[in-house]
């Protein structure tokens, strides 16, 4: 085999945002398959949020990426060679892998994926592998959302945020989604269903959740931190759930960041403040996606992908995430789908 | 009825620290009782670090104290005039009252406290009305302590630390208890039980408290807030539980207070940070009051208590929280003890 792969490796720890220095693209020779391997040739490829966790000399919730380690990545792709007895030319397989156009792996990566009837690959892959399980486990398991709820929601026209807001309605609450910008909240309006938005960009967000929801809020699930959380915690109700999914506007910092300002009201409201991570929930994903699909295929989950194309553009796209540049879920086209 | 009771008065919200135009006493003639009312000669008041938060601006758990008002305080006296049919002179009161030597009130504010067998009325007071509650439910209820548990204290040498850290080694857990100072320190390691100090007036708090829960710890009961509280959050085992009881070192803040530097660690290490409050578990104090009271005549919980005598130095009292000054729970002794 004389075909050779692209690999993203992480090769300097960047200060604060991530920049050209951060990553690196090499192309290497695709190493002989031994028994037991096999090959996979990347379609898509999953940007989220916490990539640049990974690239912090924090003490994290798994692994660090190592200074010249390959970046890591949710990828899905296609078999295209095996010596491996349960996984075939042509099999779909998922896992949390690297940035490559073609993984060699083993089965410790890649799980089979088959195709979802009814779902395109891209909408399976994009909504199923992190975002959706993300969100429906953050909402109902973490936040113990129920019907008659005020649920809000930051970053709520985010990968996460976006399904938040209508798992939230599928179980019978009310949403205030928060997002910046006219376009992202109108969006969430009218095509997601979110009862109401507030434009942090262009709003007084404590003035308008009060408002909004004069009775306090239910569960607050959070994507962002800093502001729109010290927001969300002004307004809770007594004995309220403080979902912390994510805390994106914090992850570029090059210094310590402070909790939020509001904090005292963990104990003004008796608030319940909850972090959780995806990678905890591992075995539940079946359970976790046959729900999501099922809703998918009903059409009561609607989403927008945002796909970048090509594998030597992924640091660009992935740099949208911490801009809030993103329409909806991120993540990159690597090669063509299967015929 | 010429008798005259002096009350303390809320008269000037304080910027930082509370100082002498905060509160005023004044003397006032007791008025005559009116059918269904009774008159209450206080001996002891406790003193507690939420009588700040009461005099704040802030949106807090309950009614604030307003301008114009008695200062509000948990009292515990005497009935020695009653024209209510439940009350008789002689009988022992207790109630969430006001700063004062004399109390009319038609049981509302008070109800009747029977002595304890076996305690002194002062012990009874001094630590079944907030501080033995607050200590029990916090760790237990908030805070989920099993036995093998690693449980950080802070303000390990306060009123309510004093009795977490002994709470837990009953339940079979494993203390590290932190303090300012060695004479504290040394008072919870030789007498109280604790396995571990932290001097955080002398010590790095994070090395130490990773050098002994090298594998981390389970449970947090915080009682300050700021660099202990993100101390804590540091060394916390995954999934761990962070009770948020006070916040206390913030409550003489002038401006905002950022809240815990570390709060990315509650999505790191998975942790869930829960604030409560006494006063909502106020139809369990039968059931909590009787098992504290078991352990005190059983001699498993040992404490000090720190009366200052005379209503006239409650104000120089109460500073002595803020500053670290007390010797274990604070209260003053208003009146001589029922012969």
């Amino acid at each position: 085999m004389s075909k050779s792969a692209r690999h993203w490796y992480f090769n300097q720890r960047p200060k604060g945002d991530i920049d050209d220095q951060t990553l690196v693209l090499r192309e290497e020779p695709v190493p002989e398959l031994k028994d037991g391997e096999f090959l996979v040739r990347s379609v898509y490829m999953s940007l989220d949020a916490t990539n640049r966790v990974w690239l912090s000399d924090w003490d994290i919730y798994m692994d660090p990426v190592r200074i010249g380690d390959r970046m890591r990545g949710f990828v899905i792709g296609e078999i295209v060679q095996s010596r491996h007895p349960d996984f075939r030319e042509g099999d779909l397989a998922a896992g949390l892998s690297s940035w490559s156009d073609y993984i060699v792996d083993n089965g410790t990566a890649f799980q089979k994926m088959p195709p979802i009837p009814g779902l395109k690959l891209a909408d399976a892959f994009g909504i199923l592998t992190v975002a959706g399980p993300t969100a429906l486990v953050g909402l109902m398991d973490v936040g113990q959302a129920k019907a008659g709820d005020t649920v809000v929601v930051t970053a709520a026209a985010g990968a996460v945020g976006m399904l938040v807001g209508q798992i939230a309605k599928i179980h019978g609450c009310r949403t205030i989604g928060i997002a910046g910008g006219a376009e992202k909240c109108g969006w969430l309006k009218s095509d997601l269903g979110y009862d109401e938005v507030v434009d942090y960009k262009n709003e007084n967000v404590v003035e308008r959740l009060r408002q909004l929801a004069p009775d306090g809020v239910d569960v607050h699930f959070e994507n962002v931190g800093g502001e729109v959380l010290d927001a969300g915690l002004t307004v809770m109700k007594d004995f309220g759930r403080v979902v912390i999914c994510g805390l994106i506007s914090t992850y570029n910092a090059s210094g310590p960041v402070p909790g939020p300002y509001m904090f005292r009201n963990v104990i003004m409201r008796r608030l319940t403040i909850q972090g959780f991570v995806i990678l905890d929930y591992m075995e539940r994903y079946p359970e976790l996606q046959l729900k999501l699909a099922g809703w998918m295929q009903e059409g009561r989950l609607k989403y927008r992908l945002h796909v970048v194309d090509g594998l030597e553009n992924a640091v660009g796209a992935l740099k949208l995430l911490y801009s809030g540049g993103n329409q909806g879920k991120l993540m990159v086209k690597i090669g063509a789908e299967p015929g």
